[in-house]
C-alpha cells in the first residue's frame, strides 16, 4: 500500500506477492478495494499490482478538470517504471481494459501478456449514449443504481443472489452514489471514455492476448470482443456463459481460471498448428 | 379508426383489411400509430385490428389510477367482443406479449394464433430495477432518452442509422418525453408490469404459438424467450440476429415474414415429426 | 406432373395452386416425393413449382457422366422457360440453396425473392472430406445410413422421435440405399458440388434474400450462412433453434412460416430503417 | 514411463514433474503419446499422470473381449492406488471426459477436482448411431478418415490448416486406420461407450468441476455440456469459440489456460457470491 507522484497526483497502488508481475486495471466503478478477494490467488504465483486510476479509489481526484483515457495509460506506465519493471502483463476489465489496450499500443514494449475481460475497443454512439444516461443520474443515488447496475449484473445473477444485491444496493446507496465526490468522478471517468476508438489499430497489436466475452454482458455485448478478437492476430478468445458485465464478481472461479491460466502458461507456441 | 366505451374509459381502435383477424398489442412506449408502415402488408389478407391500450396514444389516461396488466387483458378482451368476433389471433411484443400471454391464459376460448415477440413471462428483480429507473429519469426528456433508447436498440442499429436514430431522439426529446401526460401513462405503464409472472402458468397454453427472439435483446433478453418455449407445448421459436428488443424496427421485413407467415399458414400439423 | 426434355433428359416437375410463383430446390437426397406435406401449404396462395434435379427422383439418371452443379442452374432455368415464366421466386434447401445461388448469379433477371435454407456458399475442404466419406460407404446400405444421417438430424430431433427416425431407417436401408441406382445418383450428385464457390460472388446478388440458419446443423453450420448474410447486402437472417440440417422436417410449421412469410409479403422497404 | 498390472493386463502410464496430481483421460482415438505437446506446460507446476486406457496406445489390447468403460474407470483407480495418491484430480476429454464421470461417481473419495471437455453425459441414439457410422469404416483407411475426422475437427481449422491436415490424413491412413491391431481396438473402444448414461445421476456430483464446451464442436455439441452444467452444482463453465470437438489441438493456448488455471486456482469460494 503506498502513492506515488504523477504530475502532481497521488496515485495509491498495492504489491502482493512474487512472480510475474500483473497489471490488474480496474473497471469504471471499482478501485483497488474490488480486489480483495482475489488477491489470495493472484499473488499466490505472481507479483500482483494493484491501483487506483485517478478519480478512482484513494488516487486523486480530478476535480475541475478534463481528460481521456489517455492520462490514465500515462499513470500506468509511471507505476511501471515507478516499480522499475521492465514489462509487466496487464488484465484489464471494462474501463480498464479500455486503457490496456491503449497502454499497448502506446507502449508494446511494457507489455507482456494483455488479458481483457468485458471490454470493447470503441465508445460508440450506442455505449456513449449510455454514458449520458449514467451522467443524467448523477444527482440521485438510487436513480443512479436503478442506471447502471440493471446494466451490469445479469438477470440470473439479480434472481440467484437477492440478499446479496439488497445489501448491495443498501451499501451503494447510502454510502457511495450519494457521496458528490464519488459522483463528482464518475462522471469524469466516464467522459474520459467518450472519444475513445482503437478499432483500426488492433492489428498493431502482438503480445500474446486472451479475450474474454460473458454471454449476458448487456454494456460491452459479445460483438464488441468478437471484433477485438478479429483484429488481434495473437488473440485467444473464451466466453463465459451465465454472466453479464461484472464477470468477476458473476463467476469469480472461471474469472481466476481464465486469467491465472493464461498468464501462467509455460508455453505459447504449440507445433501442433 | 374508432373507439369504444370500456369501465367508462375510451379505447382508441383501428380495423383494416379482411380475413383472418389479429389483434396487435404494443409495446410500453408505443400505440396504434406506431404500425403506420405495417398496416399494407399486414392487412393485405387478414383483418388488422391495431389499439391503444389504457394510457396509450389515443386511448383515456388513467391519471390518478393504480392498475396491472390485467386491465389490458380486459381491454383486448372486450374489444373481441364488440367487433363480434369468436375468436383472433394476437401479436404482442414485449408489454403487448405480456399482455397477450395473460389473455391466452384467462380467455383461451378466444385465441386462435399467439405470436410473442420479444417477450418475457415475468417482471423479474432485474427487469423490475430497469422500470425503476426508468420512473427515476420521468422528469427530464433527454434523461429518459439515454435511460430507455440504448436498451431498447441495438449497438448495431444505433451504429448504422445515426441519422435516424438522432432524429428520432430530437423528437422524441422535444414533443413526446417532454409531454408531461405521456411520462405520466409511461410511469403508470411500467408500474401496471411490476408483479407480473405467469412463468407457471405456460404449460396451460395449447394455442399454436411462435415465439420470437431478437439476438441482442438487452431488455427481454433471449433466455426469457428460451423459457417461454420450454414451458408452452404448442410452441414454435425463432431468433432474429442482428437486432435488439425493437425487431420490429430493427428487421421489419423479418418481422413481417414470421408475424404473416405463422398467422396465414394453413397447415399447423404435419405428418413428419 | 410432367416432364419436359432438357438436353435429351427428362426432367420430371410438378405444378400445384396459382399465384407468385415459387420453384423449390431440393436437397441432395430428396426429390419433388420429398415436400408432400408441404404442397398444400406453399400451394395455397402460391404457385407451387416441384422439380427433380438431374439425378434426383423421377428425373433422368446421368450414369456415365461427369457433371457440377451448373448443369443442374440450366435445368432450372429452361424449366422457367418451360413454364413460360418471367420471373420465379426460388427456395432452396442445403443442395439446392447451392444451385439458387449459381442461378441467381448466373439469371439474376429470372430471379424474383430467394430463400436459402441450410445453404453454403462454397464446399471447402471440410464439406468435402463429408462428401468423400458418403461416396466411401456407398456400397453398404447401413453404412450409408449411419454416414449420413446422424449429420443430417439433430441429436434432439433423434431423441424425440424415435419410432420415426427407427421406420425411416428400415425404410432408407431396405428400398432407397440399397438402390444400385439411387446410390449412383447420390455419388454423382455429391461429386457434382465438389468445386461450388460463390463466395467471392455474393456481392453481385440483389434479390431481396432470405437466409435460414438451424442450429445445430452440422453439415452446414451457422457459420456458413453468416458469411452468405455479410455478403449479400439485400439479405434477411433467420435462426431456426432446436434444429440440424433437415430444418424442413425438423420445424416445418417455422420453415413454412419463415418461406411463406417471405415470399408473400407485400412490403420489402420499409420508412423506419 | 512404466507399467502396471491390471487383472493381467498390461497399463502403460507416465508421470512428470511434481505438484497436485492430475490425471488426463484420453479421448477415443488418443493415447498418452497425444500429449507430448502439454508436458512441458502441464508438468511445470503439476505432477502429471498421463495413461493408455485399455485398448489404447502402450497399455494391452483387448482383442476378443467384450467391455463397457466401466473397466476404464476401475484401471483409473487402480493406477491411482498404484501411485499411492488418495486424491486426483482428473481431465477428461471426450471419451476421456465420460470415463471421469463414471470415475468421481464411484469414487467420489479418490477426486480432488474434474475437468470436463467436450463431454456428453450420455450416448443417445445419435452419438450412437454415429459410433455405428464409425465401425461400419473400419476395414478402409481411408473411408475411417472422412467418417470420422470431418467430426473431429471444425470446417475453420479444416481451412486454416490445409497443410497440416494433409500430412495428417497421409499419416493416419497409412500407418495408423490401416492398421488391424488399431482398428480392432477402435472398434472395442467405440462399443464400451455405446450403453453409457450418468444423466440422472450427476447432482450426486460435489467435486469442483470445470466444463467447457467448444462452440463448433458437432459430435459432442455444446447442448450436452449445458445438461452437465445445469446437473452438477458445483460445476463452472466456459465455451471456446472457434473449435470443434478436438479444442486440445485447435485451442491448444485456451486449453492450457482453462485446465491449469482451473487446476491450480487456490481459492474456491468466494465470498463475493
Amino acid at each position: 500500500m503506498a502513492t506515488f507522484d504523477f504530475q502532481g497526483k497521488s496515485v495509491y497502488f498495492e504489491t502482493h506477492g512474487e512472480g510475474r508481475p500483473l497489471v490488474v486495471l480496474n473497471g469504471i466503478m471499482m478501485s483497488a478495494a474490488s480486489w480483495s478477494e482475489f488477491v489470495e490467488p493472484f499473488s499466490a504465483n505472481n507479483q500482483l499490482i494493484l491501483l487506483d486510476l485517478l478519480d478512482q479509489g484513494r488516487s486523486d481526484k480530478m476535480v475541475g478538470e478534463v481528460y481521456t483515457q489517455e492520462i490514465q495509460v500515462e499513470v500506468v506506465a509511471a507505476l511501471v517504471a515507478e516499480l522499475g519493471l521492465e514489462k509487466v502483463s496487464v488484465l484489464g476489465i471494462s474501463y480498464g481494459g479500455e486503457v490496456a489496450l491503449q497502454l499497448v499500443l502506446k507502449y508494446p514494449e511494457l507489455i507482456d501478456r494483455l488479458m481483457l475481460f468485458n471490454t470493447t475497443a470503441a465508445t460508440g454512439p450506442w455505449l456513449g449514449d449510455i454514458g449520458d444516461g449514467w451522467n443524467k443520474a448523477l444527482d440521485d443515488a438510487e436513480a443512479y443504481y436503478y442506471t447502471t447496475i440493471p446494466i451490469i449484473y445479469s438477470p440470473a445473477f439479480y434472481k440467484g443472489n437477492r440478499e446479496w444485491m439488497e445489501n448491495r444496493k443498501e451499501l451503494l446507496c447510502s454510502t457511495v452514489f450519494n457521496n458528490p465526490d464519488f459522483m463528482g468522478s464518475m462522471e469524469r471517468l466516464t467522459n474520459s471514455a467518450a472519444g475513445y476508438d482503437v478499432s483500426n489499430r488492433l492489428s498493431e497489436i502482438s503480445a500474446p492476448t486472451l479475450v474474454v466475452s460473458a454471454q449476458q454482458d448487456y454494456l460491452t455485448p459479445i460483438e464488441e470482443q468478437q471484433k477485438i478478437v478479429a483484429g488481434i492476430p495473437s488473440s485467444h478468445y473464451a466466453i463465459i456463459p451465465g454472466s453479464g458485465h461484472a464477470s468477476m464478481y458473476e463467476q469469480p472461479v472461471l474469472f481466476c481460471a481464465l486469467a491465472l491460466g493464461f498468464l501462467n502458461n509455460t508455453k505459447t507456441e504449440f507445433h501442433i498448428v
